[in-house]
C-alpha cells in the first residue's frame, strides 16, 4: 500500500528527477503553497525557478475538530512551480500521477476550467482543478499576476492535495484511517494516530479559544512590521509579516471575528503590502544581477515541412486545420468555434480563391476547420492602377502632362495604355494591370496564422509564447490542403500533420492503442480529408451537437436503469457544460446515501450541479439518491463511480455536519446573541447593532406607510430575528445560503411561515436576475438593510470610486431601485429613497455614529443615478430617463410614469400635452404659484381655459398620464386657443399675475417630477 | 557530486527505510529540531515514536548578513528521534553517515561528550557531539527529561547540522558555495542563488531593523496566549504559542535588548509554561488511550553459555572481564577504572577465593579487569553456630535446658557436638558447622554483576534498559575464567566472550580487518587470558598511561616536525582529556593562516583548547599557526587534516569577524551608549544605568578610602567606560571574553594600561579559582558591581532560594567576601560589606528605586553566611568560623585576625588569654562600660591588674594577635591572680563598677568582632 509518506516522497523525487530544487514548509503558517516565498516571491521577475516541496496549510476555517471526514484545519499540499512553464506541464504532471501508481487508464482525469485569483495579493492565474473521479487532487494555473505585477516568464504552478489523493488511493472515507508510514515493527500508523489530536487541539483554538483581543494586536503588530520593512526595502521579512498577518486575520475570522467590511479592509491593506513588497523584490534581485538568471540555451526551431508546389497541381482540394489547445473552459468551446468560422469565413471571403461548404466544429482540446474543395490558386485578376484626374492628365494640346508622365514611369506604360475610368466618382487617368493569383498555401497560411493569432477569450492568458494570448495554451496547429503542409507560423508555433488524440497512458503510452481499440497519443495525418477521421479514430467525438445528444442519451439510458429520470431541459445548463468538459463522453451512475435527502433539496442540487457537474436523477417528481457523471474517455466505471461517490458523499457530509449542527439550538433567536460576536466594521459596532439597525428602519418605514396588523406582527418578529444565520455554521460555510438557511431553520423551530419568509426574502435581490421580496415585511426589512447599509457608508464617507466598490454599494442601491420600483401598486409606493436615507441616517446618529453632513444627499444621488444607469440598460433612451429623473426619489411611482409614458408614446394627445406643457413651462417664471383672480380673466379663451382647468381639478385627482390624457383634452385645447388669443405678459400686473397663475394651474394638473422639456426631445 | 537537496533526501530515505515517520518543519520559526512537537512533545509518554524531519532551524543571533562562511541566520538541521532508544543508535547512525557517501574508512569521527540540557524548557539529557575530522556535525543525545518530565521509554535525538556536512563534502570554504541542487538545464544551483537574499534580509531584520517595541508586544501577546492555553489544557496550541514567544525573545536578544535578569525572567516563563504543557501533553495522551502504544514484541532473552562446571577442573585460572560502554566522557573514564578497581579488590577480599595481582584499566568504550590465579572455588571452612548462652544451656542437673534441645534440633546434632565457645564476649553453646567453599563462577559471577550494577558516575543517564544507569549506556559484558564464561546477569545484560573492537567501516564490516591488519568489529574472546590481548590485536591502547604517552610522543614529534614544540606541562588537561577520548590514538598536525596570529593569543589558543581538544603549538616562545589534534584510529591524515583546518578557520573567522567590526570604533567611548539600548531589569532599567551605578558607588568606596591622584584619575575614567565591552560584538557573542576584551580594546583605542586593567579587573573573579583585582581602581569597580546587583535584587526582594539564584548573587557575594578579604594590608581592608551595600542602596533610591526595608540588612547577611560557607569549605573548623563571624561585615580585617589565630593555635598564651577573656566575658553584665575610678581600685590585685592594662593600652594600640599576645603577657597573669584575690560583685557599688569596668578594659585591648566562648570551644 502506498503510504501518505511514501506518496510525498514519491512526488518529491518525481519532481526532483525533473530538475525542480527541494523546497522546505515555510515556517510561518500558510494558508497555501503559494503564499511560501518559494511561490510568491520567485515567481515575479525574470528568473528561472523550479522547485517542488511539501506544504502544510493552515486554514483555520477548515477547522471540525478532526470530526468531519474531509476538512481538516492543516492539510498537507504538494506544490511545484515550474517556470518557465516548460511547454507540456500537463504531460508533466500526469506523469506524477502515475508516479504515485495510479493507473490512469482506469480512472477518470479532467481539466476543469478554475480561474485562480487572489486579489489579496492582487494575484491571477488561469487553468484548472485537475480531477480525478470527481475530486478535484491538483490545482493547475498558469500565473499572470502576482502582487499586481505582470509575469514574464510565465509560471505554472501544480497543487496537490495530498489527503484526498491518499483517501482515494486508499480507498477510506475519512481523513483519520489513512495510512500514513509503517512503523519500524512493520504496523502502520494512521493519520489519526499521528495528527489527530492535533487537529481537535488546533480546531479548539481556532473555532472557541483564540483571544480574539490578542490576535487583534498580532494581526495590528504584523501589519504594522510588515509596512516598515517595505520601507526599510527588504521584502523577504516584509513578506514574512504578511503571512503572520495573514494567518492573524484568519484566526480571527474563524472565531466570526470578522464583518464584511472589516474584510475589505484587510484585503486592502494585503494587498498594498504584497504589491509594494513584489515590487520591491524585482528591485531587489535586479541590484543583485538576477543570480539564477543564465544564458537561455539554443532551441532549434522546428523545421516546416518542405513542398514541392510545382507538384501539387491546379485541382481543388479540401483544407483543414486544427488548433490544439489544452482544455478550454466549456462556455469558450463554442464562443471559439463560432469566432474561427465566421472569421475563416470572412477570410476566404476576402481571397479570389474558389471554395465549397465550411465546417467548424470543436472540443474543449482542439478547434477543426474544414474547407471543401478550395482552389489551388486564385485567378489571375485585372485591376485599374488610378493615376492623375483625367483633367489634369493631359494639356490644352492634349498631350500628356508632367503628372501623367510621371505616372505612366512609373507604371512602365506608355500613353497608348492609358484609359479614363470613374474611380471614386470622378475621372481619372487609369492603367489596366493583371494581378497574379496568390497560391493557396500562402493565402491560408496567412489566413490560418492571422486566425490563430486572433483568437481571444473573455478571459486570455499568456504562457511560454512570445506573442499569444488565449483562455488557454495552444500547444499545436495541424494545417494541411490536401496532402500537402500549410505554411503556418505564428508567434512560437509552425503548423505541421501531426494532432494530438487522447493522452495515453501506461502502456498505451508506447503501443498507443487504447484497449477498446482507439487510437491515442500522437499521430500524423496524411492529408486534410483524413483530419476529421484521425480524430474520431482516436474516440473523440469532434461534433458539438452529437456530443451533447450523447451526453443526453447516455444520462438518460443511466437514470432509467433506476428507474429514474433527468431533467435535460431543467439542467440544461449542466448539460452544455458538461459536453464542452468532455471529448468522449461516457457516462457513469453514481448513489448517495439517502439520509442526505433529508437536507433540503437546493442544497444537494446546487453542490451536485455546480461543485460537481452532476446530473441529478429525478424519481416520482422527487429527487432521488443518484447523480449521472460523465467520465471523459474509456475508464474502469467501478473505480471512477466509487471516486465520485466518496466525493459527493464528502460534500454532503460536511453539510448535513453544519446542519445538524446549527438545528441543535432550542429556537432561531439563540442565534441572534451570536451577531454581537460579529464584528461589521470599527465605527459601526457589531453586525447584531447592524441587525437591530435595521429591524428600526424598516419599523419606522413601516410607520411611514401605516403597516399594521399582522403584516406588523410579522415585520416585528422578523426583525428581531434579523440575519441570525450569518451566526449559523452552515451561513459562515456557505455565504451564498444566507436568507435561504434562515427560512429553513425559522420553519424548522417554529416561527411563522410569514416570518421565516421575510427572513428569506429580506437578503433579495441578490442579483439582477432575482426577483425581489414578495411580501411587504420583507420588501421593508430589505430596505431597511440597504438603507442602513448606504446611509452608514456616506455617513463615514466611504463613497466608491472607479472600480473599487468593497462595501458593494453599487448592489445595494440597485436593491433600494428595485425593490421600490417593483413595489408599484402596493403601499409601499410611496416610499421615496430620501425618506428611507434620511431614517437609516436618524438611526445611525441615535447609535452614536458620527454623520457626515451630506451623507443623505450625496447617498440619494448615488442611488439615483444606479436607478438611471438601470434603467438605461434595460434599454429605456437616455432622454426618457432624463424625464422622469426628478421623480426618481419615489423609484416606484417614477417607474409607473415612466411605464404609462412608454405606452402612451403613440398616443397623439401625449405629444400635444407635452408641447402644451413645455410651451408654458418656458412662459412662466419660476416659482410662479398656482391659483388666479377669476374676476381678472375675462376674455373668451382666459374664460375656457380657466373652465376646463376647474373641470379637471375638480375632476379626477389621478396622477396617472392615460388619466391625465383622458382628461386635459379640453384643457390642452383650451390652452392652445389661450396663447393664440391672449398675451399673457399683460402690462397691467394683476392681469399678468392671473393670467400666469391660471396657466400654472394648467401645469399643475399634470404629475410632478417628470422633465417636461426633456421629454419633449425623447418624444422626438 | 552530492548536493545538499540529495543530502536531505538519502538521510530522510535512510531513516524512513528504518521505520521513522516523516515529519515536516514546523510552521513557526523553530532555534533547533527538537523544539518541533515532534520532538519536545512526542518524547514524553510512553508511546513509541521514531521520527526523521528536516527542520529549517532560526537563530536570529546568528546573523551575519550572509558574510561569515559557515554562520547563517537559518540553517537546516535534519532530526532524528529513536523512541525508544534501539540499542545500536551509534551504529545505525554511522550507517546514515555512509549512506550519504561519507568513507569512514578515511575520516576520523569521534563521540567527544557533550550533555545537552535545555534548562528553558526543563530539559536534558547525555551525549556526545560527533565530530567528523574535528567538525560538529550532529548532536547526540539521550533525552532523560523534557518540561521537568522524566522520560520513559528513553528516546535518542540525532541532529545533523546539514550545511557542515555538505561543505566538508564538498569542499567549500563558504556556505554559499555549496551546490544544492541541479537545475533542469543541468546547471548547478547555489546554496547562495538560491538563500543569500534571504540570508542578507533577514540578518538586517535581527539586527538592525526590528522594532523592539512591536516584538516586545509580541513575546507578551504570545506568553498570554501560551498561558491560556495551559489552563484550556490544549497542550498543542500552548506549544506553538510557546514557540513563538521564544522566537520574540530571540530577536529582542539579536537586537541586543534584552539583559541577564530579563533572560533569567523570560526563561522561568518558559520553563513553567513548558513543564505546564508537558504535564498535559501526557495527560491528554492518557485520555486519549496512548493511540500509538502497541503491546510490545516478545523479545527472546539472550541465552547464557552452558558451562559444564565439573570439567573446569580445580586449578586456578585468570579472571577477566570487560565492561562495554559507548564512549564515556574523558573524564569518567579513570574514576570508572578506579572505582571498578576498588570494588572489585574489595568484593574479593570478602570471599575466601584466592587470587593474584589485580589490574584494571581501561578507554573510552570499556573498562577491562583481569585478576591473576583466581581459585576455581573457595575452601570449605569451619563455622561454629551460636546457640543459647552457655549459663541457659544446661539445668542444674546438667542436662541439656529446653533452649538448647530446640538449638540441637535445629542443627540436627546430640548433646556430644554441643561446645563451649566465647562469642562476642559471652559463652554461648555453640555447635560447629562446615560451610562448603562457593565456585568462583557463583562468586565471580554475583561481584561483577554487583560492580556493573553499582557503576555510577556525577551524571547519570538511563538507556533501554530495565535498572541500569551510569555515565553512558552500558552495551556489552565479556566475563570469562579461563576458558569459561562467567555466569553474569545484570538487569537486561547477559555476560558472553563477544566483544567489540574498533567498529568496522565500509567492506571492513565485512573482512573484520582494517587496512593496517587490525581486527575490527567483534570477535570472540577464547578465554580469560586473551582477552587483553585481542583488544591489543584491535590496536586498542588499553593502559591509559600508554595511551597518554603515546599522545605526548606522537604531539612532540609533529610539532618538531615544523620547527616547534607544545607544552605538555601547561596543557596537561589537555592531553589528558585527549587521552581519553581515544582508543587509538593517532596525531595529525594541521595548520592555520598566519593572519590570524593577529587575535590576541587567549582568543585563539581558547578556541583550540576548549572547543577543539587541540595541543598549541609553539615556537620561539610564540603560538606558531599549527595545532596538533588526535584522530581515532586509522584514517586518512590529509582529509583529517583538511577537515580540522577548515574547523579552525571557520572558528577563527567568526573571531576575526567581530574583532574587526568591533575595531573599526573610534574609541571604545562610543561603545557605552550602546549600553543603554540593553534592558537590565524592568525595575532597574538599562545596563548604562546599572554602569553608572557601579561607576557612582565605586566612587563613594573611594571617598571611604581616601582614594586620590593617579588612582583616582583611574578610577574614574574606567568608571566611565565602565561594562562598555557588553555592547561591543565579541562580548555580545563571548560572554566568557567580557574583561578581556575591554582591556584590548582600551588599550588599542589609546586608553592608559590603567585604566585597561581597571576595566578587565572589574569582572574579576570570575570564578572561585579566578584572582582578585590587582589594582585599586579594579578592586573598587569589582565591588561596586557586587554591591549594585546585590543592592538591586534585595532591594527588589529577589533573594535567591533553594537551588534557584538566576541572577548569580552567590557568586556576587562571593566576590565580595573574596576581594576584601584578599585586600588584607591595602587601603580597602578598612572596607565593611555594610557599608558598600548602604553606599550602593542609596544610589538606588535616588535613581528612584523602590527599596525594601531590610534590604541592607538581608544582603549583609547572605554575603556574611558566603563568606561563612567559603571559609568550612577551605577547611576552617566550623567553630574557628564561628568565632570570627562577627568581625566578618569586614571581611578584610576578619581574615586577617583569623590567620593570625590559626596561626597562634599552638601558642599556650592564646588559650591562656581566651581563657581570662571568656571569664571575663561571663562575668561582666551586658553593656559594661571600659574605663574606672582608679582610686577605687586599692587592692595589689586591682593594682597589678590595672598596672598591666595601662601598661598595653599605653603601649602599642595594634590590633594583631601576636602583638596582643606579646603585649598581653602580664595582663594575663595579673587578671588571673584578680580572680583569685578579688570579689568583683563588691557590695560596694562603686567599687564594683570600677572592678567590672577594669575588666571591661582588659576585654578592650583584644580586637573587636571575635566570639571568644567560640574561639575557647574552637581551640577545644
Amino acid at each position: 500500500m502506498l503510504t501518505m509518506q511514501d506518496a510525498l516522497r514519491r512526488l518529491s523525487d518525481y519532481w526532483t528527477s525533473k530538475g525542480c530544487l527541494t523546497w522546505q514548509p515555510f515556517n510561518t503558517e500558510v494558508g497555501a503553497g503559494t503564499m511560501n516565498p518559494a511561490t510568491v516571491l520567485r515567481v515575479l521577475g525574470p528568473e528561472p525557478w523550479d522547485v517542488a516541496y511539501v506544504e502544510p496549510s493552515v486554514r483555520p476555517d477548515d477547522s471540525r475538530y478532526g470530526e468531519n471526514p474531509n476538512r481538516l484545519q492543516m492539510h498537507t499540499q504538494f506544490q511545484v512551480i515550474l517556470k518557465p512553464e516548460p511547454g507540456d506541464p500537463q504531460e508533466l504532471y500526469l506523469g506524477s500521477l502515475e508516479a504515485l501508481g495510479i493507473d490512469l487508464a482506469k480512472h477518470d482525469v479532467r481539466f476543469v476550467e478554475d480561474n485562480w485569483a487572489q486579489p489579496a495579493i492582487g494575484a491571477w492565474g488561469l487553468g484548472w482543478e485537475v480531477w480525478l473521479d470527481g475530486m478535484e487532487i491538483t490545482q493547475f494555473t498558469y500565473f499572470q499576476q502576482v502582487g499586481g505585477q505582470n509575469l514574464d516568464p510565465i509560471p505554472v504552478e501544480l497543487t496537490y492535495g495530498v489527503e484526498r489523493i491518499l483517501m482515494a488511493q486508499q480507498g477510506v472515507t475519512h481523513f483519520k484511517d489513512i495510512v500514513y508510514s509503517v512503523a519500524s515493527d512493520g504496523r502502520p500508523v494512521t493519520y489519526g494516530e499521528a495528527f489527530g489530536q492535533q487537529e481537535y487541539e488546533m480546531s479548539r483554538y481556532y473555532l472557541d479559544d483564540a483571544d480574539v483581543e490578542a490576535n487583534r494586536r498580532l494581526y495590528e503588530t504584523y501589519v504594522a512590521e510588515a509596512t516598515r520593512m517595505v520601507e526599510a526595502r527588504l521584502p523577504v521579512p516584509a513578506h514574512g509579516y504578511i503571512l503572520k498577518s495573514s494567518h492573524a486575520f484568519n484566526v480571527l475570522d474563524a472565531r466570526g471575528a470578522i464583518s464584511t467590511t472589516e474584510r475589505a479592509k484587510a484585503f486592502a491593506t494585503m494587498r498594498r503590502l504584497m504589491r509594494d513588497t513584489a515590487a520591491l523584490w524585482i528591485e531587489r534581485r535586479e541590484e543583485l544581477g538576477f543570480p539564477l538568471l543564465r544564458e537561455p540555451k539554443a532551441v532549434e526551431p522546428a523545421a516546416e515541412e518542405s513542398v514541392d508546389r510545382a507538384a501539387l497541381g491546379d485541382a481543388p482540394r479540401t483544407l483543414a486545420f486544427e488548433i490544439g489547445v489544452e482544455e478550454l473552459p466549456p462556455h469558450v468551446v463554442p464562443q471559439t468555434v463560432d469566432a474561427v468560422r465566421e472569421a475563416l469565413t470572412a477570410k476566404l471571403a476576402a481571397t479570389r480563391l474558389e471554395y465549397g461548404a465550411i465546417t467548424v466544429d470543436g472540443t474543449p482540446r482542439r478547434i477543426v476547420a474544414v474547407v471543401e474543395g478550395l482552389a489551388a490558386s486564385e485567378p489571375d485578376a485585372e485591376q485599374l492602377r488610378k493615376g492623375p484626374k483625367w483633367a489634369a492628365a493631359f494639356d490644352a494640346d492634349g498631350k500628356p502632362t508632367k503628372a501623367l508622365e510621371g505616372f505612366m514611369r512609373g507604371q512602365g506604360v506608355d500613353a497608348s495604355q492609358v484609359v479614363k475610368a470613374e474611380i471614386g466618382g470622378q475621372e481619372h487617368a487609369a492603367v489596366a494591370a493583371t494581378v497574379a493569383g496568390r497560391h493557396v498555401l500562402d493565402v491560408a497560411g496567412q489566413a490560418i496564422a492571422d486566425i490563430v493569432g486572433g483568437l481571444r477569450a473573455e478571459k486570455n492568458m499568456r504562457w511560454n509564447d512570445a506573442s499569444l494570448s488565449f483562455s488557454r495554451a495552444i500547444r499545436w496547429l495541424v494545417a494541411l490542403w490536401g496532402e500537402a503542409v500549410v505554411p503556418v507560423s505564428v508567434s512560437g508555433l509552425t503548423a505541421g500533420r501531426r494532432t494530438y488524440l487522447q493522452r495515453p497512458v501506461g502502456d498505451q503510452a508506447t503501443s498507443g492503442v487504447r484497449p477498446d481499440g482507439a487510437r491515442v497519443g500522437w499521430v500524423h495525418v496524411a492529408s486534410a480529408d483524413e483530419l476529421t477521421r484521425t480524430i474520431a479514430d482516436g474516440a473523440i467525438t469532434l461534433s458539438t451537437a452529437e456530443r451533447r445528444a450523447s451526453v443526453v442519451a447516455q444520462a438518460e439510458a443511466l437514470a432509467a436503469g433506476v428507474g429514474g429520470t433527468v431533467d435535460v431541459e431543467a439542467d440544461a445548463a449542466v448539460v452544455d457544460e458538461i459536453t464542452n468538459l468532455v471529448e468522449d463522453p461516457r457516462g457513469v451512475l453514481g448513489h448517495f446515501d439517502e439520509r442526505y435527502l433529508d437536507l433540503p433539496a437546493r442544497i444537494l442540487t446546487t453542490v451536485m450541479r455546480k461543485h460537481q457537474r452532476y446530473l441529478p436523477v429525478y424519481r416520482d417528481g422527487a429527487l432521488a439518491p443518484h447523480f449521472v457523471t460523465m467520465a471523459n474517455g474509456l475508464c474502469d466505471d467501478d473505480t471512477v463511480r466509487a471516486g465520485n461517490e466518496s466525493v459527493i458523499r464528502a460534500r454532503y457530509e460536511d453539510a448535513l455536519f453544519f446542519w445538524n449542527a446549527d438545528l441543535t439550538a432550542d429556537d432561531v433567536e439563540s442565534f441572534v446573541p451570536g451577531l454581537d460576536q460579529l464584528t461589521f466594521e470599527d465605527r459601526l459596532g457589531s453586525v447584531g447593532m447592524r441587525a437591530r439597525r435595521i429591524a428600526d428602519v424598516a419599523a419606522r418605514l413601516a410607520d411611514r406607510v401605516g403597516l399594521a396588523g399582522d403584516e406588523r406582527a410579522t415585520l416585528e418578529r422578523a426583525g428581531r430575528l434579523a440575519k441570525f444565520d450569518l451566526a449559523t455554521q452552515m451561513v459562515v460555510e456557505m455565504s451564498s445560503l444566507a436568507g435561504f438557511i434562515a427560512r429553513e431553520y425559522a420553519v424548522r423551530k417554529g416561527e411563522t411561515q410569514a416570518v421565516a419568509d421575510a427572513l428569506f426574502e429580506m437578503e433579495q435581490p441578490h442579483t439582477s436576475a432575482d426577483p425581489v421580496p414578495a411580501s411587504t415585511p420583507g420588501a421593508l426589512l430589505a430596505l431597511g438593510d440597504r438603507f442602513d447599509l448606504l446611509a452608514a457608508m456616506f455617513a463615514l464617507g466611504a463613497k466608491p470610486t472607479g472600480s473599487s466598490d468593497p462595501f458593494g454599494l453599487r448592489r445595494a442601491a440597485l436593491g433600494v431601485v428595485r425593490i421600490l420600483r417593483e413595489s408599484a401598486g402596493t403601499p409601499l409606493e410611496t416610499l421615496t429613497v430620501r425618506a428611507g436615507l434620511e431614517d437609516a441616517v436618524a438611526r445611525l446618529a441615535e447609535q452614536g455614529v458620527a454623520v457626515a453632513e451630506d451623507a443623505v444627499d450625496a447617498a440619494l444621488e448615488f442611488t439615483v443615478g444606479r436607478f438611471a444607469q438601470l434603467l438605461r440598460d434595460e434599454g429605456t433612451p437616455a432622454e426618457l430617463v432624463a424625464a422622469i429623473l426628478p421623480a426618481a426619489d419615489a423609484p416606484g411611482r417614477a417607474a409607473r410614469l415612466l411605464r404609462e409614458l412608454v405606452a402612451a408614446r403613440e398616443d397623439g394627445r401625449l405629444r400635444t400635452l407635452v408641447s402644451t406643457l413645455v410651451r408654458i413651462d418656458r412662459i412662466l417664471p419660476a416659482g410662479t404659484a398656482v391659483g388666479y383672480d377669476a374676476a381678472l380673466l375675462t376674455e373668451p379663451a382666459e374664460a375656457e381655459l380657466r373652465a376646463a382647468v376647474e373641470a379637471v381639478a375638480a375632476g379626477s385627482a389621478d396622477e396617472s398620464i392615460p388619466a391625465l390624457l383622458d382628461a386635459t383634452g379640453d384643457v390642452v385645447a383650451a390652452a392652445d386657443r389661450f396663447f393664440t388669443d391672449i398675451l399673457v405678459n399683460a402690462e397691467d400686473q394683476a392681469v399678468r399675475a392671473a393670467r400666469q397663475g391660471l396657466l400654472a394651474s394648467v401645469l399643475s394638473l399634470a404629475p410632478s417630477g417628470i422633465d417636461w422639456r426633456a421629454l419633449d426631445i425623447a418624444l422626438g
